[in-house]
């Protein structure tokens, strides 16, 4: 009872037996894979026509469009109607009809596979027919049927005009028309009915053919394969035919789109169970989509070809258990296709396999191992310059690109948030310089330094997606060094220059030396480490920033509605005279807070302190509203920046819409909250720029003159700060563009790790001549620009994933960007309507988004979940979980150490701890055995690789 | 090349035919089905065997846990190790060992089947087997070779040394034994290998089998399976054997876990390709779990069986394209299994089946056609009563229950909840019925009706999880009352006592004559359109107060920090002379705003508005950061509400603590922001319950009298808005306790519409006569206390789901809540801390959540969705898409109108226009098709299980 398969005795025919039972000898199978043009093993005994095109997996066949049509008695009579279309997946009308499924995986019953077989080993086959109508198709099949089965002419005749009639096609709607059909009373049958029932097929194509909104989605130049299905009731047997046409041919109104049409499968039988045809019929398609039968079917000229690559399908089977899955409910389409390559290497080492499949588990999985660096820039020429000479010859073939590349709305988008990021980093970094320097450097040579900086880089830099920007550790030198001058009484911006001077000098040196080979020796672990710091302290700073408004507008926590009667802030002219304007200690008054004296004229606040005058009074030093206001516009933005961002891969509106949305996500977000502000009009703290060009402190001119001001020795002396300068910038430069040219982005145009070095130390010259603040590649913005620069593909079959095609590498976006910066002097009645915690609340995003992005964090999180409940990643199917823990702690605990060292006055030490997370890294790599730490830490995947590789090939070899 | 199959080959077997060629007729085939004690299909030929367990769905065959050893070479010999273990699903021990994969779906590949059969119809087969102990089971199998194979006795006899070394398990370690590992060096061999190599099995369980924490998972009463595959070079032929024992034996340290064995399945050959043994090993596993297969298992008599029922399993096999689907992807657990049911109708009908696929697909579809109201409630029975007895006498049983029932943790928590949402509705609408009516009805009088109300409904009712509350039209109809009364010079209160008369009267006629079975023409058009008005008004309400903030306390949004000296308020006591208390128009001073008349003394705003003051200044009129930070607060309630209920879903920390987090959110939330505003210091808005027990208008009494104010003819005048008020009662009473008693919710205690409603009628006249507010089913708050009761299953086997097991129906937490209403009032110290913003966040909370739960709500989503990104519902598989855009848009509009009639004056026919929804949906009816509209709307869906059932009933004659 349960072993009567219905399909199978219905349509009269035996399935027949398991592939892997014993078949004719040796050349029989082999033949369907050598003796093809485009044969499935590159083999050395391939025949000549093999030689034509040398590797086959290069050689694309085209895409085959697969419909299903079935036979379906409508109380109109027989009709075709279309039951589902394949490009990559399946694509199903739904019961109610109507409408069409999302693409899924097919799930076959595997019985409807052996009817197949059956089916092609026992049906008509005709490979290579010349033809040139469906009615001369048909008339060919059903006369060509083996000896002894032969049809009688008047079946045959009734059969032809059954086959010829018009199917019926499930249209795919633009959404527009779908709206027009809503307005229509539902009571109205469908209007979908546009070929007469019992119409012939036409030979040209229909109207609605063409108008078919489908057509976009498949590609110029494919081919079409028909498979009809159904049962008849005047047939007494069933009647089963594989055709492939010589050369493609239009058949008319047959396809739900006019394409040449390649193959036909034909399966017509006695009433029985119509699923089981259905079925089978299913499977042909299914198996057409399998690009190596489809290579077979092109090629096949037996029968047993056919049935050999049908085999081949089957013994790749992987079949999960009926009782622990669902076989109705739909798979989705994988985000990660297993590749050919390793299908046609039989059984593939498991744990390549495997880096594959998480892709698709865990939503791209960045522990694959690749190296995150290219190999080639980094190799050692030997000869002095010979490192530089290569990079600028690896560049200059794309420098044309560079400028036409970045013609995409993206890259305005792109522009907007960066020069909106640079703007606010120059600000805020500034601001701080100023500081520490008491304005030697300030506001305004932050942003002029920027521009001009920043300008040159983008324009003759390797790796030109880079920002510059001035960093933390940076700046911690410069005020070091600040007190050192004033404590010793030298000239700090004669000083500085020296200390430029010498570290361009040595930058030289190690671009002549081609040092940056040395980056070789950076790992993840220190690549994760400086970017996470980097990315803590731009949360850190975002977060102090915003409480430090709490200070500058501090809110009357003990304000009492009841106490309005008491608060008040008054202008006491009357100690002006005796107290001076710098004198801000309150004053010792007698009087009661709430009672002060009144002065006679109403001045304001600065009016009151412009005149000497004191404001007394238990609300002054309160601002209201302001704080909480400021907290609401940061919070709102930075939610917003992550929803709109996340906004992509939502199930709403078309994919462009949401494309749009998310590649603007910062600048809606911006422009949005800003609007909030100007609605609500509190005074919230502003982006201001300096609109002057004068240096910031009067006491500076443009130019440092290198003598003077300072004794002659200190020229020397100054060498000794440069060597830790050099060595922060060239770790600082180098672990940053480390991280840029990741090889998970699929830069195509190199890196230029000596030519951004060299850039940098030249711009050290200018900067420092001219009391510029210094730069080196920012981390977390130049992140945020690649990734809002990323190219995904448009995907074409319905149910294929977009696929992440790399960056739009050029170097307009940073050109314009570091204009704009330049020209943001003169647009300071533009920015000033934006609120500073609009921009820390961008700040705050770009933090948590590259922390995000980091293998660290994932390792993090797994720290706080039980291990059944941890995501498959690949280095956990390999590497035991307590190394896992532990070398996330190691590095955990660096990373502390770095902050500490960061935050207190070892700070200028910092670059050396740099240098000794790489030895921190090494003497893991003898605790740890290479095999585990190479899943975690791509030091060694080359040699992980080729192992694989090795191995691969061997059993490949095997297999032969 | 392709066609060599490494397992086959190198096992030495062939793989033999596929499941569907010829077999041997008849009897063979059906045997294993029919003939044992649990047979697979109720049969009335089944043997006498079978009549022992009548319905074989019933009989739950012991749990399996199975084990897979396998034979590795290590440096110290050959050693057994094990590999994965199955209970549900694989668990596998990851490649870099150490640690156990995830539970998945079992991917098997095709061929791995065909050798397994292979082994079982040429290996050794041992059914019901008496041993004692592993050797001698290893002895008997030795021996028990089928003729011509037998094993030379040396060979045998290594062969027994090798199957009885001790195998090297793979423990589930403790989560804090991880932890201490970690602090071990990470270069010391991990030790585990507490087996010497070499040493022989145990026959007792050592205690790291006892000491395993994966006992835990096994439940008691299971059994194990033992698999033991590997290559052995001294063979020369493949040695396997199938062996069941008669008595499950404790087979020592063999597996795991101490359990007794079973099954036993060995597979050992010479060397060839070790993942081939494997992998048929793994296939004998699979097939094991498979509950079908276990069955034949453990009841074959024959080979045949077992051959026969390792068919049947592949005759359900339903595979996926290779090239479309990643084998080495481990599938996650479906949520939802196919039911065996399922399986033995061998092919479903496609929607029921769709339908359940669903669920592991869009995450509990809510589609699945159920009534939402069970049938035998509301039958008729034509006696006067009828109803009403039948829902005490199914209640009645209940009851002790409904007390017991209730002692869990949880409980506490949704009193809590529950609690907090009550006394913050009871306040809303006290406050608003005080303004509605002079506060003849006002905040007291609230708490104490709620108290009162809930406390004896939950005691009484036939849903005790419904909790009554005030509603929205109610107080509409009060507002339109009381301005009735005032126009017309009636006393209001007695007026309304007669109305609740009334009222009561006529909810009696309708208890008797059984009008609540008029409730089955309530349809999800009807509910769904009720539920998402009153989710909304909860939003608007929640919003609209908190937007109110802003009037109570106003920002001064022109504020300007630079003109502080101009702001102040001072109290003016020279003009109270001529200007009375009530009158607060400012004065029309001559006097510039910012120089007013000083007081002399420092009175606070309470002291001088006391004294008849006036307060004079441009401060006066503002109240600085409560507004902001009221939003703050109600900000972070609402999305901390959210995060923690979302928590549980949540990969991070163990279930138990998410559970925990997840049932206490709310609490939390409160706590967590409670804790916030208080360490601010401002002065929110708090929560005032009213701390004196005497009437808010103290015009009234407690007790109103029946006549006396208003005309005799008013008592009987009463009856007309009492029809309409009655309307009112049965539609909102009767419409939430349909939404209650939901089939989804899976209740067990039935639910007692006519009991729900005598205690609502005879409630109705205790209210009315001591004038408290009126109290009917509160649908949002109410369907908060259900899903703060849900009941979910432990999970037992790894990779199994926790199911919904239903909710806690008791009576405990309703009266715990009422209870503590009513003491709320001797708690007022303690209710003051709370901010009224963190109450309204969790009403938006409650309101979001409510909304959230509709279909209504998944359908408008579908509106903003292109159709290929449409999850896959079930009912999107058989309704056309624009019917259900047009379903959508008509409940919409009567969503709208609903809102419309509601917020104007046409509200007193706001109860008509819940009748018309009934009848907007009977003309829907007419308009669409039924059987569209039975997958939008269930109101038909016991005819459309019927004729399933019918289909998939005559689909199983037609197999049979």
């Amino acid at each position: 009872m349960r072993a009567h398969v219905p399909g199978a005795d219905s349509v009269g025919l035996q399935a027949a037996d398991a592939s892997s039972q014993p078949r004719p000898e040796g050349s029989n199978h082999e033949a369907p894979y050598q003796a093809f043009g485009c044969s499935i093993f590159p083999s050395s005994t391939a025949p000549a026509a093999a030689l034509q095109q040398e590797d086959w997996r290069d050689t694309a066949c085209p895409l085959l469009f697969i419909q299903l049509n079935q036979l379906l008695s409508t109380p109109a009579g027989l009709e075709w109607r279309e039951m589902a279309r394949w490009i990559k997946f399946e694509e199903k009308v739904e019961d109610g009809g109507e409408r069409w499924s999302a693409p899924h995986v097919p799930a076959l019953p595997l019985h409807s596979l052996f009817q197949l077989r059956t089916c092609l080993q026992k049906g008509t086959l005709l490979l290579d027919l010349n033809a040139l109508s469906f009615k001369e198709i048909i008339d060919k099949a059903l006369s060509g049927q083996p000896e002894g089965v032969e049809l009688q002419p008047e079946l045959r005749e009734r059969l032809a005009a059954l086959l010829l009639l018009q199917p019926q096609h499930q249209h795919t709607q633009s959404p527009l028309r779908l709206l027009a059909q809503l307005g229509l009373a539902p009571c109205r049958e469908k209007a979908k009915s546009w070929a007469e029932p019992g119409a012939q097929l036409s030979e040209t194509p229909l109207k609605e053919q063409l108008r078919n909104q489908f057509k976009k989605k498949v590609p110029l130049g494919s081919e079409a394969a028909h498979i009809a299905v159904g049962e008849v009731e005047f047939l007494e047997k069933p009647f089963a035919a594989f055709i492939r046409l010589r050369r493609a041919v239009a058949l008319g109104s047959l396809a739900e789109v006019s394409l040449p049409s390649r193959f036909l499968f034909i399966l017509l039988g006695p009433q029985a169970k119509v699923k089981g045809y259905r079925e089978v019929g299913r499977a042909m398609a299914t198996l057409l989509t399998d690009e190596l039968f489809q290579r077979v079917a092109r090629q096949a000229e037996h029968r047993e070809d056919l049935i050999a690559g049908m085999e081949a399908f089957m013994d790749d089977l992987t079949v999960p258990p009926p009782g622990k899955w669902d076989p109705n409910a739909r798979i989705p389409p994988p985000s990660c296709l297993p590749s050919l390559h390793r299908r046609t290497a039989l059984h593939p080492p498991d744990w390549q396999s495997h880096s594959n499949g998480d892709m698709a588990g865990a939503g791209g999985d960045k522990a694959s191992p690749g190296h995150p660096h290219a190999g080639e820039e980094l190799e050692r020429t030997g000869r002095l310059f010979g490192g530089l000479l290569r990079d600028i010859r690896r560049k200059a073939p794309w420098y044309s690109s560079d400028f036409s590349d970045a013609l995409h709305p993206q890259c305005l988008s792109a522009v907007l948030y960066i020069y909106l990021a640079t703007v606010t980093n120059a600000i805020t970094f500034g601001g701080m310089l100023g500081d520490a320097t008491a304005n030697m450097q300030g506001v305004l040579e932050s942003f002029l330094g920027t521009a001009f900086a920043g300008f040159i880089f983008c324009l003759f830099s390797g790796q030109p997606l880079t920002i510059l920007s001035s960093t933390g550790p940076m700046l911690v030198f410069e005020r070091l060094l600040f007190s050192f001058s004033q404590d010793h009484s030298l000239d700090y911006l004669e000083f500085r220059l020296w200390i430029g001077l010498w570290v361009a000098f040595f930058g030289m040196v190690l671009v002549a030396t081609e040092a940056s080979h040395l980056v070789r020796y950076f790992t993840r672990f220190t690549e994760e480490g400086f970017c996470a710091l980097i990315s803590l302290i731009f949360i850190y700073d975002s977060l102090k920033k915003m409480l430090s408004l709490a200070d500058t507008f501090p809110i009357n926590w003990q304000y009492r509605l009841d106490n309005v009667t008491s608060y008040s802030c008054v202008c006491n002219l009357s100690s002006a005279g005796h107290s001076s304007v710098g004198n801000s200690t309150p004053l010792p008054s007698a009087l009661a807070p709430q009672q002060p004296p009144a002065a006679p004229v109403g001045l304001s606040r600065s009016q009151c302190l412009g005149r000497g005058g004191q404001l007394l009074g238990t609300s002054c030093p309160y601002v209201p509203d302001v704080t909480l206001i400021s907290f609401l516009l940061f919070g709102g933005t930075f939610l917003s920046c992550s929803a709109l961002k996340r906004f992509r891969s939502s199930r709403y509106f078309p994919a462009g819409v949401r494309k749009l949305v998310s590649d603007f996500a910062i600048i809606l977000a911006i422009l949005a909250f800003c609007a909030v502000d100007a609605t609500l009009g509190l005074e919230t703290p502003k982006l201001l720029v300096p609109s002057e060009l004068k240096p910031t402190n009067p006491e500076r001119g443009w130019i440092i003159s290198p003598f003077g001001a300072n004794p002659w020795w200190v020229c020397l002396v100054s060498a000794v700060p440069a060597v830790l300068v050099t060595i922060l910038i060239f770790m600082d430069q180098q672990i940053t563009a480390v991280i840029l040219n990741r090889r998970e982005y699929k830069l195509q145009k190199g890196a230029g790790f000596h030519l951004d070095l060299l850039c940098v130390s030249l711009l050290m010259v200018v900067t420092s001549a001219t009391g510029l603040p210094w730069y080196v590649s920012a981390t977390v913005i130049s992140l945020a620009h690649m990734e809002s620069l990323r190219k995904e593909s448009a995907t074409s079959a319905p149910g294929e994933h977009p696929e992440f095609l790399g960056i739009r590498e050029q170097r307009l976006t940073g050109i314009a960007v570091f204009i704009l910066t330049g020209l943001s002097v003169f647009m300071a009645p533009v920015l000033k309507h934006i609120p500073m915690p609009v921009l820390y609340g961008v700040f705050l995003h770009m933090g948590v988004a590259a922390l995000n992005s980091i293998q660290l964090t994932d390792r993090v999180r797994l720290l706080l979940m039980p291990a059944k409940h941890q995501p498959d990643l690949a280095y956990l199917r390999h590497v035991p979980l307590r190394r896992v823990h532990l070398f996330t702690i190691i590095q955990l605990l660096c990373l502390a150490l770095l902050w500490v060292v960061k935050s207190t006055v070892a700070a200028i030490i910092f670059p050396v701890m740099l240098l000794a997370l790489v030895g921190i890294r090494k003497a893991l790599e003898r605790v740890f055995s290479l095999h585990d730490l190479s899943w975690l830490d791509s030091l060694l995947p080359e040699t992980a690789r080729r192992e694989a590789d090795g191995k691969q090939a061997g059993r490949q070899k095997e297999d032969e």
